[in-house]
């Protein structure tokens, strides 16, 4: 049985623009890897109502599921919520659990929960919300969409909280090996390898640091005793 | 007038699985904003043929241009130029000009031209070569696609062959004010002024750092006169 899939929706001039350097997808690929779910596809757009709106309904139709990252605020560019209910046409408006939740936290912190940040309770009706242990206002899970986001350490907090809700496969097994030679040196016995280990995934990395080539070969696979076979050729093949 | 769209795909399980982190997207972003490019749209996809020709034909399609990163090395997981060749349906073979590039690198060097790497010269019929001064390789244009290696030094030497050839726009002026306040404490006042200048791109990014919260605004627009007034105006509503 394979793997349930995932694919993740980046949302944010910032990254496209490069102002800011993308932190989530290399932290979600990790996580995803760790529960066995496969991320199969990640896509990056601007904070546009057409582009969220396209990217939410292609990636939640072709995929078990969808991780969204960014414009969940209280400024004028934070638009994704408003723009994931609309891909699922459902309405969206404030919702009294989620401004209780704003409501008790800016009472205890002294701030007022003005019109901005009361956007930040705005959900899609039939979401349920996702936990933000550190700034408090939610995101949330709508159909297969989770909403999260961008700032890097809400996002691994609200991922960390919907991470036990999913249902993951056979976490991959994987044994990696550098090899300091090129590419094309090991390119055709490695061939013949994958060949013969149709049931593994073996990719080839390659590197070039200071003027020398070199590769890491990477094994993937859910069976121990395949992958471990597979590496002891490939260490007999290629000596270290 | 707008300046051109472009859209980048990176064709990589190693990216996928957390393995490696993507270096490409973000040089490519800075790049490309340098010169009045305006990067609209970023995908990830594995090392499979479907995906890759799905992204290459709806990224060709929607954009003036593509940039890909990835998958075009000497061993047996490096599919993108088939598949980049399937995408616009012409043939692909081994070209005279990228196997003579090769032959007297390695004839240079002392390496074989082997099977694996001679699959290294297979070009789409049609395409550009694109200058690789690192590892002599080449990559190549098609349409208005731009096949590049995923090792980030090939990449970047690549991309600066390929940019004097591409015709950008008005390179957008940048300007940033970091705010130690909470989103919530501005966005109110922040709404106001992007609504007044509605030619310049207004966004906010916010931090969390060690407990306190804070927002780079950062105001964008080809007119620095236009740029240099919303800045004064912000800079006088929060004064540092």
């Amino acid at each position: 049985m394979s793997n349930p899939t995932a694919a993740m929706l980046v949302i944010g001039d910032e990254i496209l623009s490069g102002r800011t350097r993308d932190a989530n997808m290399h932290h979600l690929a990790g996580e995803l890897t760790r529960v066995g779910i496969d991320l199969k596809e990640v896509r990056v757009v601007s904070d546009d109502p057409g582009a969220i709106v396209a990217a939410v309904s292609a990636l939640s139709g072709s995929f078990d599921m969808v991780f969204t990252s960014g414009g969940i605020g209280p400024t004028h560019d934070d638009i994704t919520a408003d723009n994931v209910a609309a891909a699922f046409d459902v309405p969206i408006d404030v919702r009294a659990d989620a401004r209780a939740l704003l409501q008790a936290h800016y009472k205890r912190t002294g701030l007022e929960l003005n019109a901005a940040r009361l956007r930040m309770a705005r959900i899609p009706e039939g979401a349920t919300l996702i936990d933000n242990p550190i700034s408090i206002a939610p995101g949330f899970s709508i159909e297969n969409v989770h909403v999260m986001a961008g700032v890097p350490a809400i996002f691994e907090a609200m991922l960390a909280n919907v991470l036990p809700s999913l249902t993951g496969g056979a976490p991959l097994l994987s044994k990696s090996l550098q090899i300091n030679r090129g590419e094309g040196d090991i390119a055709g016995p490695l061939a013949e390898l994958a060949a013969r280990y149709k049931d593994l995934s073996i990719g080839s990395y390659p590197f070039y640091h200071g003027g020398a080539y070199g590769s890491n070969i990477v094994i993937r696979g859910a069976d121990a005793a395949r992958v471990n076979a597979a590496m002891a050729e490939l260490e007999k093949m290629f000596p270290t």
